[in-house]
């Protein structure tokens, strides 16, 4: 790898999407002096509040695009799913961190499953599913109860059933698209975890430690640092996120969510991007994981992800914001999109509860 | 007071100034879910880069006075030199806060030591200074050395001099402006320490711990905390900052800076506004200065100031910004203000260099 000139103070970080990731990132950006440029198709994007630069138009829309280039000095985005031609349109003319290879993996389970179990890093089971028939020997394979998903485009619990009966298998099949679809064995886990870690332009990689996830209705509802796990289980969940992300040349942060069971980590998927299981990192490290990406997608060295207290992380969801001032507690740090309109299951912000001792110190 | 319904996410704070002061007042509204409305006539103000609301007019346009407050529901600023007829015109169509009252106080010297040590809090002994004779008179009161200084506009040094002997008093007299001036005994003081405290709409007042300061050239160079004093006198001066905003009836963040000799405790002065000398809480406090102040201002519950680490911040002045990058060690947290010129003592960002491990704990 060349070496690398750090980007200066007042260079412009061009952002795909203006939700709240893309806000966080804004928001960290500027605390480096830096300027950023956000775009995406939604006219009330939150990101739109915390910066005078934007562009408001599709992500296909190549002369947007070309201008938009042409305003930054480096491009990242807050969502796995860009479309690969608007990647590889930008990659041609500025650099894109993480680039498309990242993208690439992450878009398609598939892939990311092969890519990760390929590494050496356990998954769940699974198998491809391009037909009803397909499915059916996947199901007699992998036995039930079992998780039929989209290869491409899920998030928060979209685009995937979980099948109790070889009857349901034709029904499921036809209800998910876009095809194939990938078959996943059940997996009991005791809980869930997810390490975030980054990658510097420079090869050096520093991981935060890892969180105790809890989902609502398929949506991450609390993240808990420390994790009550075993020092050597999160030791082996830190060492398989910077496995991933050396394996990919990777350049930014990178979420990875993990199975626990008993003493047994399985990879769930990979976010190439910040994630909301790091969300607590901004109140209690020294480096929160938006500056790290920053960091690193612009040659700075990495940060220090140090953790200074113990944490819960708190979503918010739907119609919660308004009753926000009235309950924060002591030791609670808010963080607020700005978005408009609060709809069922909608991410509007997000607690931070820090404790004032470390249990496990 | 009557009661006071917080004001909702979405609501936007107008900040009179877009220094590094109203850029990280931004930046912290930009967390509770608030935009932000940037007035300044300064068109390259660092703040403009963290919002699309701005203003750039005088402080004395008063059409784009009236369609700021339009746009605004609640008004604040980072400087206290604020023209009078602007906060009046302003608190007059929208809530402003700090009010007119402690902007006044603050903007003249002598009538900030009559107030506070009306209050019985220590000043140094000074006397005001219309004239030639009357100086030579201070001068006799006072002895020597001391510190000849303007009541009015001045920062970081600006409109002071320090006098050793009775024939610079002429000269002195003639080279400061605008008049009267005030005359204040030197103190020999150990060091230098400040509080920053605030003050919610509902009256509750939460203060920050006091924090040891250094300047150099008259500028703020680093502030430590803890600051190596007894924790009566830690007491003392949080004590006599809390006063001092109650006795104003505050709203908002208050800075004010103490004199230590012995276990002597002094004021110097103090700041209607978000400190330099506070920035230090942005790295490791639950609620920093920033927040604070808008959680003031927008009538929410004041946050949680407890410290997680120890912290030295040092200002970043003049031509450092480039070196920034390379010389970023583990535990720091920079803050660049994204200023397009670099100019000799002009404060271009800071460091916070966070610890491990409190001595003082």
């Amino acid at each position: 790898m060349p070496t690398i000139e750090p980007l200066p103070q007042g260079s412009t970080i061009g952002v795909l999407g203006g939700g709240q990731l893309g806000r966080m990132l804004a928001l960290a950006a500027a605390r480096l002096g830096m300027k950023t440029h956000i775009f995406c198709p939604d006219p009330e994007s939150p990101a739109f509040d915390v910066t005078p630069r934007k562009t408001v138009a599709a992500y296909s829309d190549e002369a947007a695009l070309e201008a938009f280039a042409a305003a930054v000095d480096v491009v990242t985005y807050e969502f796995e799913n860009v479309p690969a031609a608007t990647a590889a349109f930008l990659a041609a003319r500025k650099p894109l961190f993480p680039d498309a290879r990242a993208l690439a993996i992450s878009q398609n389970r598939l892939e990311e499953k092969g890519f990760i179990s390929g590494l050496g890093i356990p998954v769940a089971a699974y198998r491809p599913v391009d037909s009803v028939a397909a499915l059916e020997t996947a199901i007699a394979d992998l036995g039930l109860p079992a998780v039929l998903k989209t290869t491409r485009l899920g998030y928060d619990g979209k685009g995937q059933r979980t099948l109790h009966a070889a009857g349901e298998a034709a029904d499921a099949f036809a209800a998910l698209a876009p095809k194939p679809l990938v078959l996943e064995a059940f997996v009991p886990f005791d809980r869930e975890i997810s390490v975030v870690t980054a990658r510097g332009r420079d090869g050096s990689v520093r991981a935060f430690e890892p969180a105790e996830n809890v989902h609502r209705d398929h949506i991450l509802y609390t993240s808990t640092v420390p994790a009550a796990i075993r020092p050597a289980l999160a030791e082996a969940a830190v060492a398989a996120a910077n496995a991933i992300a050396e394996a990919l040349g990777y350049v930014g942060v990178l979420g990875v969510e993990f199975f626990v069971a008993g003493e047994t980590l399985l990879v769930n998927e990979i976010a190439p991007r910040v994630h909301n299981s790091g969300h607590w990192t901004e109140a209690v490290c020294v480096t929160d994981q938006f500056e790290q990406h920053i960091r690193a997608i612009c040659g700075w060295p990495l940060g220090d992800p140090t953790r200074l207290a113990p944490v819960v992380m708190e979503n918010l969801i739907g119609d919660e914001i308004p009753t926000i001032p009235a309950r924060l507690a002591s030791g609670d740090r808010p963080q607020l999109y700005g978005k408009r309109e609060a709809r069922p299951g909608r991410k509007m912000g997000h607690l931070n509860h820090v404790g004032r001792h470390d249990p496990a110190a």
